[in-house]
């Protein structure tokens, strides 16, 4: 039972750990200087080959943004803008953008 | 006047032909097998690193297909889902995510 306990303690500080790391106004100020001219001030797209972000899983944002920091992944634009951003700050702006809520449907 | 009249036709005829080279029908079909699982019937993720691909710039879609497939960009599923594609997969499976509608509202 004890053990139990700890374990669901342990849960619970890992959890608030990972709820803290990312601060949605800071990735909403970040994203208003840097990418909204090409991902739209709510993520959405305003160029034909930049992608909405807008309600995009946290975790594939993070990923993405880091494949272009390393050069994983590669686009003229990208490459700069991810050069300079600290974990921290991909952790926001990907915490930003998987916060913007989207609905879909199927154009008639 | 002759010549406006033979250009607007060209530009018709370039239009025309430019809008039905992508067959959302068959984009919406071969999406259901091959895409669905991971990016959800209607292009909303179901994995949290798989994008949702519902409304994104068709231009966009189809380009990075194609890095998919070329080896430009790399993922241990995509590169293997995007290699049998033709360039008329490519544009028909483009046309039908970037037709569908997405609305985004900030959350609360």
């Amino acid at each position: 039972m004890r053990i139990l306990m700890i374990m669901g303690l342990l849960w619970t500080a890992c959890a608030a750990t990972g709820a803290s790391a990312a601060d949605i106004s800071a990735g909403k100020a970040r994203a208003g200087s840097a990418c909204a001219v090409c991902h739209g001030v709510l993520g959405l797209s305003t160029l034909p080959n930049a992608p909405s972000l807008a309600g995009q899983p946290e975790i594939y944002l993070a990923e993405q943004l880091k494949n272009y920091r390393s050069g994983k992944r590669t686009h003229e634009v990208m490459s700069v803008i991810a050069k300079p951003l600290s974990d921290q700050d991909i952790d926001n702006l990907a915490a930003w953008y998987a916060s913007l809520q989207i609905e879909v449907r199927e154009a008639r």
